[in-house]
């Protein structure tokens, strides 16, 4: 029996002669009363095969098996599905598509949803390379991660090589190892089977697996391969990893760093993905300096790097327009104390980041990079040092208050007055919330004008300091609120 | 004997009869033996009239008067001008314009200069009606002034009705009052010798006054005068106040917001001011929500109020490119605890904005409004409590100690690659200077690659703490810098 949205697999014995990642294909075509999706089989290594199937409605699924090794071919599956377990949603995707609007428009389309209708809002932290580091520190990230309130993690397939982080991986993707070079027609099991086992045990602590393809830290060859080796890696990793229900493609960090490969290399890799991933997983690619152009159709939300150095989630705003899918800032600089520019900004600054991202109705990533750890969380996981991450689960339980229909506010002339400068995340059809976000600002007092016909209760959220004080009485009309003067408060405002 | 750079003035005794204001022209032109410049007189009530002369060059200078009143024509009158004293250095002006050089072009564009060559580097601050306060706070102004570091203060001709100011104040320009109404065609003495006995005053103190000519912040209507009356009053003011040295003509405060003047009007105001300021003063126009064109030809300097919340003297070298002119941000927000989204930063933010500024060849100007005070700096002066003015008179210092032909540094592929967060003042054709700014960024150390065949030495600057720490010995090469892991640290180096 297979629960919905979890992985069904079958375990088939074929041919080991020549080599069959290049010259086996197997696929499956699973078919219930209603749908027919189909498959492709992968080779784990010593005549091994799998068929992997994710089923989204209960019931049951057959299937028949194709391959040109006639040991593959004409096999019969049966995938018997129970409906999903406590916990179990799904996978993520664009809100939009979950409630069957089309397109990119409307609040909805800045959103993410679970395929079972439950909310679902990243709070994102980035681990490169957590996964090629010794085994103890990949239990102690998972360790971490269990205790802190990040549900996507930012990693990569392949090793990097970068400031702090130069040592070889356990592991490699291909057979091989760098002083003999590799083999980039074979894949190497146990480096699969690790990650999967990874994957696997992301989703038990409700977290998404970002998985990042390529990228251009390294010192082994892999971000120079050819157009066809890509292909060919794409196509084995999709037909590998795409049926576990949390994982998201991202096509590479930082893309413009590849220099040597070609906007049309990208619109290749991606069409790859689009025709492996019978599953539509959660497709984007992430910039250095120069923005993708995000309003591709394939690309389901913006995974961005900020490019201005001191306006940055506040961009949220104008990036919705610009593109009208959800913005992910999945760097919006890291807090820590390194030398380069990208890694030292201070946990207040990290905090009022996500808060301004968030009010504007966008999604922001974490990283850490504190220098004086042995590990550093942002490439090897381990343990989290800074002061931002209590603060990022504080925010998030903020967030998981806010009501469905809430939206950033419009600046209309009327508001404009009073909050020009104030983000406020509302409900506009009701006049029922009201979260406004004070960063850096100070003001000892200010005016609010609620709506008129409604009595409303006020709470003062510091949001560093993490407390939330419900001031005495309800309110009406225009309404003067003390404020203490100091940095990084919101102001939530219910009706009651 | 008239100083150079002072003020000469000739008292002469006219016609009462009429309106003298609006019916009695007065001229007279002053000729040494290679210039002659004309100069309107005005009237001071009571029959007297004024004729007042800056001579720019030691000498004698003769005149003549010309009159529609007979009684005021055909008087001689004899300037015996005497070589400027010490601390005397005349006008300040563009640089490019004071070293003879054409245009808007190089880093001499950018800057400001005294006439007779001395550095001026501005460092603003902004009591709008502090001349139409109680006696008492006015001197209390000139007190808080003179010990501070502040060289240019913004300041209205016209009351002020905005929040927290909202009284009527001691003089007006014109006949009148509130009660009765105004006298649009004619000014009343005892406030124009007040204004002139304190731009007097400031320039004793070595500050400039930035002399804001129209602004909305109204209740009698003095916003709202017609374009003659507009005209006749600009007039009036030029050709009273236009001798003393140290003015500025600052042609409006948020001009758009006065929606119910054009652009047509403010570029007429500007002829009118060049064809009565026979000196050339520095002239400027200052927004609200939209720039105005500083590229116009009458604009010496660009006035800005930031118009992004989050991004705002950084945004000087993107205006430094967009005009060739000196940038004064002279409203990057201000510091205070007010309501208004204008006026809530803390002191660190202030600081943190005219560092940045300053560092990308940029000048700025402060403001205070702390409410729990009676007298807001900002609007009545008055005495000085926020954290930044003695960290803006610190950053004042080192800026003094900046070399002549130090500029922002240009991101080449070779210097983006360490430093492309970073913003640096350097001298590049001598490789003697570089200034750093780390801002919000908290590094636990830098690397530095020190240009070939020249020893430093280097200095950590806390801008916050106002220290500076010599590091010991000298440097060479490559190198890494221990920094203390804070925000607004800055690090100076220069050649041995």
């Amino acid at each position: 029996m297979t629960e919905q949205y979890r992985v069904f697999e079958a375990e088939l014995t074929g041919t080991e002669k020549g080599n069959p990642y290049t010259d086996v294909w197997l696929k499956a075509a699973f078919q219930n009363d209603a749908e027919k999706i189909e498959v492709n089989g992968f080779y784990c290594g010593n005549g091994i095969y799998k068929i992997r199937f994710m089923p989204a409605k209960p019931g049951v699924w057959n299937a028949v098996t194709r391959s040109n090794d006639p040991l593959l071919n004409n096999m019969e599956l049966l995938c018997e599905c129970v409906a999903a377990g406590e916990g179990n949603h799904g996978r993520v995707l664009r809100k939009n598509e979950v409630l069957g609007k089309d397109g990119f428009s409307g609040e909805d389309s800045f959103h993410f949803m679970y395929e079972d209708g439950t909310k679902f809002q990243p709070f994102g932290t980035t681990c490169y390379a957590w996964i090629n580091q010794e085994e103890e520190i990949q239990e102690q990230t998972l360790e971490t991660l269990k205790n802190s309130c990040f549900n996507k993690v930012r990693m990569c397939i392949f090793p990097k090589y970068y400031t702090y982080n130069t040592k070889n991986p356990l592991n490699y993707a291909f057979e091989g190892n760098e002083a003999d070079g590799f083999d980039l027609t074979r894949f190497y099991p146990p480096f699969w089977e690790n990650l999967e086992k990874r994957i696997r045990q992301l989703d038990a602590l409700g977290i998404e697996a970002d998985i990042i393809l390529l990228h251009p830290y390294d010192r082994w060859g892999f971000s120079k391969m050819s157009r066809e080796t890509d292909v060919f890696y794409l196509k084995y990793t999709v037909d590998r990893l795409c049926h576990f229900k949390n994982v998201w493609w991202s096509l590479a960090n930082e893309f413009d760093l590849l220099t040597w490969k070609s906007i049309e290399d990208w619109e290749l890799y991606a069409r790859v993905i689009m025709r492996r991933d019978c599953y539509g997983h959660l497709r984007s690619i992430h910039n250095c300096f120069k923005m993708y152009d995000h309003s591709r159709p394939w690309i389901t939300h913006a995974s961005i790097q900020r490019i201005d150095i001191y306006k940055t989630s506040e961009a949220v705003t104008e990036w919705r327009e610009q593109y009208h899918k959800p913005i992910v800032v999945d760097e919006c600089a890291y807090e820590g104390n390194i030398n380069l520019g990208w890694g030292n900004i201070t946990g207040e600054e990290m905090t009022r980041r996500f808060w301004e991202g968030c009010i504007r109705g966008g999604y922001l990533s974490h990283g850490e990079v504190y220098v004086q750890h042995e590990k550093i969380w942002w490439a090897h996981g381990g343990r989290l040092h800074g002061a931002s991450y209590p603060r990022i689960a504080f925010l998030k339980e903020i967030m998981d208050d806010v009501p469905h229909k809430a939206a950033p506010l419009k600046l209309t002339p009327e508001n404009r007055k009073e909050n020009w400068d104030v983000p406020c995340l509302c409900r506009e059809d009701d006049n029922s919330f009201f979260l406004y976000y004070f960063g850096f600002s100070q003001p000892s007092f200010r005016i609010f004008k609620l709506p008129e016909g409604h009595k409303y209760k006020i709470e003062l959220i510091d949001t560093w300091n993490m407390t939330i004080q419900k001031l005495p009485g309800t309110y009406v009309g225009e309404i003067r609120v003390e404020l203490p003067q100091k940095q990084y408060m919101a102001v939530r405002i219910k009706k009651v």
